[in-house]
């Protein structure tokens, strides 16, 4: 096969779940006049969807997450995993006909697939059965007490082209922004997924956190990074706090 | 006739069949407020038009799809395409009086061209008989699991400013792009449509696939090639699946 | 008299008449509302005030034209002209006020001045009487099958602005633009209006064609003419049919 | 004193008047709902806040103006002036509260304070006493025919950068700029009022004339000026003519 | 430890009370529909949160301000400082439960956690327990007339990347904003809170003063200085005037 044919050796990503972030205002006013009955039955139509997400996520066939956003953009996040598509969009579809979707306001969503790149070395494995590379493809999410989302690009502009640039000096300068990443272990996960091709951005960025102010470092110190300073771009940024299951009732108590 | 009267080569495209991309999101609570008789009732009406649809795709004189979408740009995506812009804005006029277009609310359309370039060595063939020239400029819409859309521009920057290169410096730029594509064959289906002079965009970018994921693997290939890398504007991206006629009802049952 | 007090050669403009073009969706669902009897009326008033119209336009006082737009930016457009802006926001107010305006949501508009510039050789006349520059001045509307409408700059980047260049380069760059827009003599008709100081780009084009398909090619071809390779930024674009007062009563038909 | 402890000279700004532009659409198809009796009591109301901000101008504590603003962008401005923040924000508030403004619907504000700036040359005089600049500073609105307002920065890029331009090369530059304003003399009144740390931009520009076309003309003969060419970024442009008192019923007749 | 895995110095900032700005107009027209024994229960409840926050502010466990916003981009700003993530997204769903942030319509919101850099030298006491630097981190809001607020970046374009500058330059930089800032003293209070990973721009910069006509001054003083001039972009800024709990019946009053 010719070099013509063959592709791109940095476009060569593992991708695993597709991955939804669905972000909403509650609209409280309305929500307010529906009597306490009412609320009460919209509030059980959720948890069973949620009920129906846990068993999906305990056979391992995807997962989600669910936090509360602070400041206007949203009032809660549901960060949604799934094999397919398909299944995405019909967990979506059948979301948004519940009663209390009615009561919410779309604010923001971001629609990617969960996504190895291949800069990092890659163990001399099949990605297809290797627990390590299925486990980061097809995560569980850590359910840590705050999360932060923003959807990136690289740049394409005249003196810092990401894309112009060769494999190699890709490479050099991710393994210099994944030693910083690597110093926020166990204090910071991070889930890349890639949407080009999915939505505005070519990447987002999920992270979780039990300390909030890890974000803030992580970030920052990567700004300083020549592959942030330099070459990122960042869309809007979200960060939030764990909303379990158990507290939904309270969170929407009026 | 001097030079300076011909048409610039490269701005010599072949046109076929005018093409609507029309986005919308259901308006979910106020179509829970309908009664089941009147959504049927609704339905039905849409239904009549998809199949007066299919009649003019049998005849040859147009074609559609229809495809569900991810996230909140929007819940569904019409696709039309028609030999003359009068008979687009016919259509869209006439579906915006239905009762269900009553409950849906306009996200984005596109208004645009199916276009060839001049960039192709092309056969010395009349373009107007011309069956394989024919088929792509009044396109039969594959029908296949996913639609892509996206609409862009080619930079006019100082440095990058592909308005100002020569024809085969284009071409060559051109040529190499198109190599990516050829090996997306039978994976990806790819309908370019010109619309400058139509919309805000030069072009809109549909892609069909059956996997997908390779929307994301065409794209972010050639985003290292320096057509995209250094030339490519973009604007937003909608990743869809497609919505048969027969599960229509499905979609709307709430 | 001192060269500083004289006013800068290219911006020595002649102008016109007053421009309106304004842009609105109909509100389809309320419309639907109304009782027939309710609609007649509404479309007879509006019918009521084209027959004004028109008869400003046979006094050669102003001219008005009306197109159905492709796309959901809107429904329709009124391009409007008038010799001086106080009648123009005299139309504008009127028609607001009309039960027909209660059914239609403003989506966009721009105000401008019809303009020749200084650029074109210009024969010895005076342009106060000079039958031909009047008649570009204050033009009657071609009520040709299309329109397109778009907003321009010239662009004031460090190695690109127009507005440091000297008069003979502009000039030299106008003229060549020109000979493309020549070729399109019986195909397009072109109003450029000027709108510094009374909207947020620097000029109004609109163009009119039978063949919608004109509008592209001329545009397309002058993007690689240097004039506006360089030294053009362009805002939205909006393409429609035209609108006949006898069809309007179909238009609006539900 | 030491040097670094000085106001930079081009910062001495002299500041008179704050100043709220408050644009509003009318709610026409409300306001049609309203009984003639209510309309009226409404219009009362507010030339009840016109004949008080009359004695207010009379007493030079402050100054008001009224136009209609051509266009989709705004139905009518309200300039006002007055000699304290707190003034400016109650006024807004106390017109916020009648029924009048229930029927307005806010699109653009701008706030900012009459400025002269350190740049033209200036008399041996107390700025606090000397009646020239404090007319300037404290303006009487001259309620010419047209108005024209817009926002404006000073642009900061890398090779123009008009904050790291000498004191000496500003001065040159706004020279020959108010070169070409004095040429306007008689035609066009100018008020700059600076809004650094007030609103998004760092000046307000509001033209007067009894000519429309001049502001234009000006606007247009000062692009081609370095000091605009080169080194202005503009906002949104609004134009529109005066709405007096003693006119206002007839614009809000419905 | 390597210094590959060392945290960047100027990444080592000093962080303090989270902290939510939050932006609203009021639905006047909502608003007056009440009756008056509505408005007075609705304000009751609004006290009685701010006498609860008065509570924890007198415990130093955060600190609130309260200011109205002049012009249409709010009525009013709370300011709301709080140790953690948590308690202030607590506050924020609160707030928006009550009868009266029904009639509030939000416009505009930020998140951040106050912030010391690490530019300015800094003596050698343990920051966790030094009274000067731990009242800087927890800041008493100054409850003076006027508050400033803005986002703001610091550039990463090709020549002017504040974030690959070395820690020696960007220090000296910071060093003569500072002095501008120093100047200030006792006319303006700053609190600059940092936003990487919580907002949409890297700092919130919020002033206070009792002069309005200071904030024009610093801000515009420093845009002369280089560390502005050349490395800093700002968001939408805000100006208000405070609005003291005893006011707060007055400013609702309709």
């Amino acid at each position: 096969m010719s070099e013509a044919v063959q592709t791109n050796e940095a476009a060569q990503t593992l991708d695993g779940w597709y991955c939804l972030h669905d972000f909403r205002r509650m609209d409280w006013p309305s929500w307010k006049l529906l009597s306490s009955d009412e609320r009460e039955k919209a509030i059980s139509e959720f948890l069973g969807f949620l009920e129906k997400w846990d068993v999906v996520k305990h056979n391992r066939e995807g997962d989600y997450a669910l936090y509360s956003i602070v400041g206007q953009k949203a009032d809660f996040m549901m960060m949604l995993l799934r094999p397919t598509m398909q299944e995405l969009n019909e967990i979506e579809n059948a979301f948004n006909k519940t009663t209390f979707a009615d009561y919410t306001i779309p604010t923001y969503s971001y629609v990617s697939v969960v996504e190895l790149s291949n800069y990092m070395p890659q163990k001399d494995v099949d990605p297809e059965t290797d627990p390590y590379i299925q486990s980061r493809l097809k995560p569980e999410l850590p359910q840590w007490d705050h999360v932060c989302f923003y959807p990136m690009d690289k740049r394409r502009e005249n003196d810092s082209n990401w894309y112009m640039l060769s494999m190699e000096e890709r490479r050099k300068l991710m393994y210099s922004h994944g030693m910083i990443g690597r110093k926020y272990s166990g204090k910071v996960k991070q889930i890349i997924s890639g949407s080009v091709g999915f939505d505005n951005w070519e990447w987002g960025v999920t992270l979780f956190a039990h300390d909030v102010l890890q974000f803030k470092k992580i970030i920052y110190e990567m700004r300083f990074d020549e592959a942030s300073a330099r070459y990122a771009e960042f869309g809007e940024f979200f960060v939030g706090n764990i909303l379990k299951k158990e507290n939904l009732a309270k969170f929407l108590a009026v």
